[in-house]
């Protein structure tokens, strides 16, 4: 049985480093470009906005959030904390956070992965690699983000609202972390510009080099677009009902200008600061 | 601490008397009307839509899905059955499983409910209220819907694709149970019309009773029209590239008449055989 095991878990690592290399070939050697990166961040609004929009079903349901509450016995602590955890170990022995893009939300006592390591291309400076800023992303979002897009009440539906909350979370996480890709890809572009900076540890000049308002003014447009297209009422009919949307979309545009865009470029100084340790 | 434990379930179960109380007096007495039912099955599309839009970001990375890979140590099967069933133990801790619009995949050996029961209004016969179909949606999902919408490859990416596969089979078994919701309102608006062939177990006259081809034929329509109006992609410019589409509209359109709306018929006429018991 062990000797079966073993063998499935090379049959398998072989099958994948052969996917592997085949993908990483066709790409030339790495399949992060500064293209591929905008694609990705592109379709990750996509699921931001899906995500919101299928928290917004439920109210706010403060009881899972609230810190003097201790539902569970045995545990102390919210239960949205109770259920994140306790789905992040299920996650995390399937091999979530074995993928660079991947960072959790309870890092400590993670259990490991039980699954055979994927070969994950590894593009990331090993000093910036394990940037993890979700702390901040996790109180922006319960405190600041969640009473602008969700209406108050108790419907009892804590799992489920718990289970889009943590798709959330996820989804934003995912997004800012990004930036380390980001970064990365700038930093190789153009070198000569940050070695100085990284040297002298400047992050306002960082901050400087990274900023584009022009690119961040397009995006803020069209998270606020996206939020209006997929939240329409869509009938069978012709016309579609475009008056109610299932989230207002200038908070989208709000989350994406005054959270998303400041949150991604922190990690990105954070890690071009590190770039040359 | 035990004391103010039972204080905390004590306060919190009033808080929700109250509120439940107050929604049901705004409701005269139910918040279910077919009216009520009728939105609830529209949004839930959306769901559906948003949730198969976002596992097809995910190759098909069967490895997920074999039933001759035990990649888990101690745990026999394919790492899907791993992932769903431990997720789902989560999820019952805080109490999903209590609401009656929710039925589990794997409803063996599930742990009980750590938090204070919700007040749910108890609409349905006590008889009929137990079905639960989840392996025929299982096996649908995953032998017949999924090859249709998500392309070959495998990303290592298991236990997110497992999560979002989770979400796809969550609010299609959602959708699909709603039947019992319906069978019950429709036979309270016209018990006379539905006791004789109940009476009789006459599945097949109930099926005709229940069959609304018109109806059927506008949902068709209306999931496929939502496959195209959330699937495309979003510019910040005012012409949207509509040419793409993350799922194919027909694969949905698809998925309502072969599966959704038949397994939903199948529900209604299992919970109306039992409506007299």
């Amino acid at each position: 049985m062990a000797f079966l095991h073993v063998l499935i878990l090379v049959i398998l690592s072989l099958n994948r480093y052969k996917n592997n290399k085949a993908m990483a070939e066709g790409s030339s050697g790495s399949e992060f470009t500064l293209d591929s990166i905008r694609k990705s961040l592109i379709r990750q609004e996509d699921t931001i906005v899906f995500c919101l929009m299928e928290r917004a079903k439920f109210p706010m349901n403060s009881a899972l959030y609230n810190q003097s509450l201790d539902l569970v016995p045995g545990f102390s602590g919210p239960l949205v904390d109770f259920i994140v955890q306790e789905t992040e170990a299920v996650q995390a022995k399937a091999g979530r956070y074995v993928n660079p893009e991947e960072n959790p939300f309870f890092p400590d006592n993670l259990p490991p992965s039980l699954v055979p390591n994927y070969n994950y291309s590894q593009v990331l400076h090993t000093g910036g690699a394990s940037i993890n800023i979700n702390k901040a992303i996790w109180d922006m979002y319960l405190n600041q983000l969640l009473p602008l897009f969700v209406v108050a009440g108790d419907d009892g539906n804590y799992a489920s609202t718990a289970a889009s909350d943590l798709s959330c979370l996820q989804a934003l996480s995912r997004r800012i972390h990004y930036g380390k890709f980001v970064a990365e890809i700038k930093f190789r572009d153009a070198p000569h510009d940050y070695e100085p900076p990284i040297r002298a540890k400047d992050a306002d000049e960082l901050m400087k080099l990274l900023t584009d308002e022009r690119v961040e003014k397009m995006v803020k447009k069209r998270v606020e677009k996206k939020a209006i297209v997929f939240g329409q009422d869509v009938s069978g009919s012709n016309n579609a009902d475009s008056k109610h949307y299932k989230v207002d979309p200038s908070v989208v545009a709000r989350l994406y200008d005054e959270w998303v865009i400041p949150l991604t470029k922190r990690v990105e100084v954070e890690y071009l600061i590190r770039r040359l340790n």
